[in-house]
């Protein structure tokens, strides 16, 4: 019998490519979390059709609502006062997308949800390397995080992180992901837009450059002319 | 100027003790966690009561709401289909009344908001001694939690977790209470009921022993008719 796994899915590239990771080895247990984000409505719709893709339970399909990362504001995921940037991503500084501690809320849920059903895993599309700078999404806050899941479960409870793509550049991330047949085309990464992608908030710059890099054209829909590579064809993940 | 503190309050005698703690130094930022507790109405209650007792501004207190915790259930302080048990404190088992990695989700939520509003404390009224066992009570928990809290936030973010109460018996919770002249006639600790204690359940033993050990009786009303020591009287904030 496989081991159970809580996989914490956004819906974005990331995170399905941690599940395409997951569903290699495990019984997954998928879980959303709405925390009031702009794009919730974008992004639930994705996480429920990749939840159908990988053939999960219904009964093992959670979304999770918290208040708290709304409450706190001071992003512009979470706070439409608060304008997206569009002029490209600075590598010196945490942008103003950053939302307070929000994987620590997130990690905290899933030790939580880990823990009542058993399992013995918990997967998340954090990329440390190749991205906009938050603190949680570091390497160094997951190991952190790891020693208190321990201490702040039951003895019996081993669960370990793991952070499949967290190391990789978005170049790296899609070619794991079509090396996993992952449906890259339902996800979705734009911070500000549902219907259309904006081609110009940090994460859909990452996401049209990893792409790029890659020699290929991302199957979402853009509101913007992107400048994809001369002969570059958009990737299909049935053929 | 006072430096700002996250107090997360749930309204019983433990995490008031905390916030009287706090308020000697601190400017006051509630917090109190909504997660489908059954005894939700009556905590909220007090918690309230204790905010205007110490005078926080009402847009210093904060209700958040997570469902989370009643959706992975195995907890019977959310599912109402699981027993309160009555018999008595086990030292040697985690009981049926621990909610899954709680402590870690409250926590996170608090981490979220203090990062927030740039708050340098946050205060909570865990207790590892004198308690029911649960794992995120305890001290080596909070010691990893706050390893997790500074990797996890901006550089900027200098918080510290504060847990005054964490090594005291519940008779010493009681005295730091009364000695702070905080107000325990407010504070429910019932795991059950919400208008008469139960007086059986092992919040309720716990609080009872305290108010014995210390010679007083509890200003709490049970349902039950409890053997305080002989000629002891019922404690009050006022005298």
């Amino acid at each position: 019998m496989k081991k159970k796994a809580v996989v914490c899915v956004s819906g974005g590239m990331d995170s399905l490519t941690a599940l395409a990771f997951a569903s290699l080895e495990h019984d997954l247990y998928l879980m959303h979390v709405d925390y009031g984000q702009l794009t919730e409505g974008k992004e639930r719709d994705s996480f429920l059709q990749l939840a159908e893709h990988f053939k999960v339970p219904k009964e093992q399909v959670y979304v999770f609502q918290t208040d708290v990362l709304q409450k706190v504001g001071t992003s512009c995921l979470t706070d439409k006062s608060i304008e997206v940037p569009k002029t490209g991503v600075n590598p010196d500084t945490i942008p103003v997308s950053y939302v307070p501690f929000r994987n620590g809320n997130i990690l905290a849920m899933a030790t939580s949800l880990a823990e009542a059903i058993g399992a013995t895993a918990i997967y998340a599309g954090f990329v440390e390397e190749d991205s906009s700078g938050y603190p949680d999404c570091r390497e160094i806050f997951v190991a952190a995080f790891q020693r208190a899941l321990v201490e702040g479960t039951k003895p019996g409870a081993h669960i370990e992180l793991i952070m499949p793509v967290i190391q990789m550049s978005k170049m790296e991330v899609i070619k794991a992901a079509i090396t996993l047949q992952a449906p890259i085309h339902l996800s979705w990464s734009c911070y500000e837009a549902e219907e259309l992608a904006c081609g110009v908030c940090d994460s859909c710059r990452l996401r049209i450059r990893g792409f790029s890099d890659m020699g290929l054209i991302d199957p979402a829909p853009y509101k913007v002319n992107v400048a994809w590579p001369k002969g570059a064809e958009v990737y299909d993940v049935s053929r």
